[in-house]
């Protein structure tokens, strides 16, 4: 199958029409059609398919004469679900490329000499849950079982119940001691989630670093009441600090140099004739180094706590996940470099997103390639990059595949 | 039946267990519960229950010999609905003394010379479709069942569809042309939504006037983007100039002397790692004249709309309702002071909260009392009023009641 045909076969799964956007989320309807189409494209191609105890999902193929379990395998891929109305490209370029680098090889007649796979993640987003890369945070152990069981969605259903009804057992959860010896290398390709790749005029990149980023969720607690007959000075409203912490959040990045977002909220009761109880609101922060991100947040919470003790309302900030830098280890990266050259001098870029390949850097050798992304848009519908550099991405990972797995 | 009793039988309806917070709201099974017991109190005092086409339920209780049409009622009551994680108070409270005031005029063998009714009024919050007063709107015509009709609730269900799906006639909805002949006058018995009553000692009050307020609806327009990788400079965040409208509102109302909240916030695609793309605003205002509330709301737009412009973020400002101004007539309130000589000086006061007597002033003649709240809460699971100034409140309704329908 060409790489056209099989990236649309997906397009439509889980499109809201309204928005154009994606709403592929852990475990709903269109997460387990897509896991379902790449059981059926892996096993097309002849390869072993199974999904692990984290609902991580590996399609293997392995070299002729091979027995018994995979080791030090050349492992490539991404994840499949996306944010609230996502883009197309984000986790599912990473999967089709990788389906069709397997294709491209054997199209060329390469036998690998060691194990490939092809790896779909569970739930990189963390769309519905709350925490981004379950799945491989379970697997290497950076996330545990018992915490992850006990998230929630919006719903009030937690992890367990959402794997219940999904015929998952969620007492197999927890850290996968056999991915070390299973992986050698573990490349993904993502599209460029900004502009760096356009105004360098070239298709494809490999990854320096993840910067460190994470997650906060803050809660500031009022007190409901009329928003009719309740003078200013008897009110405790909490939209009032969350909105002083929005305009701090963006001062303090700008002071650092770095990004920060408040792009999740929450408001109870949400009636528009009552003053909140309550707003939750989430914080993203990220920056180029550790210290810098610990100065943003901290500068961050120290304003909205100001702005809460003056409103007289109490407030919680309390870290959801923190990912230190992840700097990719020179010895794989040089040899995607390497193994890239006919596509010339590529480019080494740094990211501020993070990716499945960041926490599995903890465990194994991991590298990333990036495919140009014209507008830099991601994270929305209007997410895009040419079909000409998405072929060209799949290329270049089989090109990589290849001078990894040939004798 | 005595009031407590009749109090406590829906104190359990509607109650959300995690916050003791009440979501009755306009159709839901919380509402259908309480129009069935209201039609069965009613009924068990020998009051004929009608719904009329825009879902008010009325209950009649004739003069002896009468026939044919109901003609210049006593009317009293209120609303059985919520806001969401609303108290208990807020709406039933009338209803339930309207009930026993007929008990209590029964156990004084008082037989009626007109027609009296008690009346709840549906969806007077407009917490489900965000239109206050629907039923009594409706009636009086200042609401269009066009418009109503098309309105949505959080699943984007329209009140059309909600209607059919309780065995409703959605194409009954429409002005009620035999109000203004039925209708001597509407006493409505609220519970006060301020201290001022416990300010000053005193049980009961009747009301003067319901300051002039509306809702407007404002909406952010940015550009969803991935919350790590887009630059400061290249980010259109619709939280930004959010934030600022929410400081402007508070700013404005304080210079003003008027009050004015964002209690609803709807924010897409609500990702905790992408930048939002559309931030739903509403904005209740209120203030004592309508000259001051075009002031303040005016500014509160010219605000919000320069930071908007400041952030490259296109904005709405839509008024979604505006209530002029109601002053209660004098007739029916110096008659009101007079039927409850027995409490002493009754306090005249005005209120900030819209009702359906402040819609039915439009078309016929109105008054309201009010309960002491010693906490002045309202709007909240922590709204509350005194047992023994219920009763109070109940016999003082009781009194009105006798003192316009006796011979």
């Amino acid at each position: 199958m060409n790489f056209d045909s099989l990236w649309q076969s997906i397009i439509d799964v889980g499109r809201e029409p309204a928005t154009g956007g994606y709403r592929r989320f852990a475990w709903n309807t269109a997460d387990l059609t897509l896991r379902e189409w790449f059981t059926a494209e892996a096993q097309r191609r002849g390869m072993t398919v199974e999904e692990d105890r984290n609902g991580n999902t590996w399609a293997w193929w392995m070299p002729d004469g091979w027995s018994g379990d995979p080791k030090d395998a050349f492992v490539t891929g991404s994840h499949l679900d996306s944010v609230p109305d996502g883009g197309a490209f984000d986790g599912p370029l990473g999967v089709v490329s990788a389906l069709h680098a397997v294709d491209i090889l054997r199209e060329r007649g390469v036998q690998p000499v060691i194990p490939v796979a092809v790896v779909a993640f569970a739930d990189e987003e963390g769309a519905r849950f709350g925490v981004a890369c379950v799945g491989s945070q379970l697997s290497t152990g950076a996330l545990s079982a018992e915490r992850a069981l006990r998230l929630r969605d919006n719903d009030g259903t937690t992890l367990a119940e959402a794997l219940r009804a999904v015929g998952r057992n969620p007492e197999h959860l927890g850290a996968d001691d056999t991915l070390t010896d299973r992986v050698g290398v573990y490349v993904e390709l993502h599209v460029e989630q900004g502009r760096a790749l356009e105004d360098l005029g070239r298709p494809v990149a490999v990854a320096s670093s993840i910067w460190p980023h994470g997650r906060w969720h803050l809660t500031f607690n009022g007190e409901a009441n009329h928003a009719g007959t309740t003078r200013l000075v008897d009110r405790r409203d909490p939209m009032l600090p969350f909105a002083s912490a929005v305009h701090a959040a963006r001062i303090e990045a700008a002071r650092h140099d770095s990004v920060s977002t408040f792009g999740k909220v929450r408001v109870s009761p949400n009636g528009a004739n009552a003053i909140p109880s309550r707003v939750d609101a989430w914080l993203d922060a990220r920056a180029a180094d550790e210290a810098t991100l610990a100065s943003v947040v901290d500068a961050i919470r120290d304003a909205a706590s100001r702005y809460a003790k003056d409103g007289h309302i109490s407030m919680d900030f309390e870290a959801e996940s923190i990912t230190p830098i992840v700097s990719f280890p020179d010895a794989p990266r040089l040899r995607l470099q390497q193994a890239l050259s006919r596509f010339g001098d590529v480019p080494v870029l740094p990211t501020a997103a993070g990716h499945d390949a960041g926490i599995l850097s903890a465990k194994v050798p991991t590298a990333m390639m990036f495919v140009r992304n014209p507008t830099g848009v991601s994270h929305s519908p209007e997410e895009y990059a040419e079909i000409a550099d998405c072929r060209t991405g799949a290329e270049a990972l089989a090109d990589v595949m290849a001078e990894w797995v040939s004798p």
